[in-house]
């Protein structure tokens, strides 16, 4: 099943609030921010939801993009696919809050990622929980995420339930083999992600 | 009362749905995406809203920017402000559906608006309800706003509760008069979107 | 032979002069603007070049793009190539000057371009006589070229020395085959144009 | 006199190459790239000449612009004025390469910038001899500028004919004073730098 982010775990995983509450960092107000598996549910047939997403990347002295990270794991059905790290923006929090706790939620404490100094993403996708209306399939819900080529310059540890993270070069992110193993249409996401920085094929 | 788009009446006009259903072009689903005031005013506490912006604009025949629309309105204290063409994404529709029908509501059906290509916004504005967060202020609810500049090529009859549509020049725009009487910080917004046209003084 | 736009001729055809002085729209002063090809083949190997270049596309109602353009001719060794419209700025002129000069020049003075009310390009191309420097090479000049993506909604009847005016569907205009007709590496220019208008696969 | 980036002096300071060859980091082939001041002015009345800008920013751990640096000189006819780290892209040489070099040559060695990875800039300045063709004027010539916002890491030791570099907030940046106070139309060009990350007021 394809989905944004990580699958469905108790305390909302795409929260990125672990388990419960507290184990995210910059967690805002939990009376308010924190939704429960069914109110969550029930929001997600009402209205569309927030997310952001980014693309990890390493750059050299220049600025030049020499690799992508993307992230490999296995998703509900046993597939082994890839994603990128993306999170729901919660409550009372800024994007770059929601950005930098969803890079930290997903590469660790260490990766030390430059947040981008303009808060315009290089696309905005729409997952709909149907087929066709995007190139973006999230049967879960109808979100809409801002997507972000981040640099990291530390080190990164892939947590929750992500197997690995896979550092390739731009034309290794840029072939169809990858492009058929990203999740929800991601493949798309990961290509205008490269030309942007101009480092597409 | 700072407020996001047109102020609050039975309806959602935020929705651009009118007093009713069924009102708005492009209305979506109406079990899962109409949300009584009620739904609304809860989940106003619970998660960020998500909303597009639009500048109007007059072109000349090379597509430079010569004029600058923006709405005059009542606030729900009687004071005069001014305010951009605004209002909610709905379940189910896509980012382009909710900029076409919001511009349709706020400047009626014969406008013509030429819709940018590219999806990307020149500014993400985050609305809080506490200021100091973020430039911008909205007393009922987090909403995040794509912005959109757009062209409008037909004839302008705005609707809802505002006064007029006042055409003003990129030099008028930018000064601190207009700036001081827009509505939630959108003086800033402007400025960004004259900037990003390339007349902003 | 790899170049930017159309093959050298007497008048300079990147130019867009024609044959001699005073063909194209909007030309400016011809004393200190014309460069014979004597004194541009000196300029070009002392200092880049200017160049704007352009991706015309079809756009329905909401601006969503549904046909790309991409020029097809013979290049100076006889092989079928495919590029996109293209030209040098003068002296003097604006960019938007130049622009709608050059789109005027390759489709015609009846297709109605509509030219983006902002002047950033989507993408900026740098072309140098030898491989490897970029993604892109013109063995005549290191040219820099300013990229954007341009709707038009008239009749185009490619002038010059193309042999037509392809138009073809935004998944055609990304595909491997095309991608490697496109002279001087167009063919990621092409894919970044479509990744900003949210159009490649 | 207005002019772009530092005031002319033998071995062409536009160019980056201090008093002579070889002073500048990244210097290209100086047979074809080095102009004599003859040459430099006759070209300078035949086309438009390419330059990079940059606006050296101050970023906290979110990305955040925090400072704005802008440099304070005297110029030609002893007048204190602002302008921006600016200077011509030689032939051969990528635009990151002129960025970095011009970053150097006016902060100094220790800046330690973070060139963005994407190569499309948040503005690009036309530059004319006469005033009202565009927003900025440089009387010795038709430059077209690419503008980027670079944070700077290190420690900045304004170099060449600089007085000093003047760290602002982005309100201080903002201000009528200041957009007085810059070369060549300057004002414009900052501001709309500042309005690209979201903080301009």
């Amino acid at each position: 099943m394809a989905n944004v982010g990580t699958p469905d775990r108790p305390g909302n995983p795409d929260d990125g609030l672990g388990d419960g509450l507290g184990d995210g960092a910059g967690e805002p107000e939990p009376n308010s921010a924190w939704l429960s598996d069914l109110e969550l549910a029930d929001i997600r047939r009402r209205l569309p939801l927030l997310y952001v997403e980014a693309v990890p990347v390493r750059v050299d002295g220049l600025g030049v993009v020499t690799s992508v990270g993307v992230l490999l794991r296995a998703n509900d059905v046993g597939q082994i696919t890839r994603t990128l790290v993306s999170g729901r923006v919660m409550y009372g929090e800024t994007l770059r809050d929601a950005l930098f706790r969803h890079l930290e939620k997903d590469l660790g404490p260490m990766a030390f990622p430059q947040l981008p100094p303009s808060p315009v993403p290089f696309q905005v996708a729409e997952y709909f929980p149907i087929p066709g209306l995007s190139a973006f399939v999230d049967e879960r819900q109808h979100a809409v995420s801002l997507a972000y080529v981040v640099p990291v310059t530390g080190t990164c540890e892939p947590r929750q339930d992500a197997l690995e993270l896979t550092w390739m070069t731009p034309a290794e992110a840029s072939s169809p083999e990858v492009h058929a193993e990203m999740e929800g249409g991601r493949g798309t996401l990961l290509r205008a992600a490269l030309a942007s920085v101009g480092v597409l094929g």
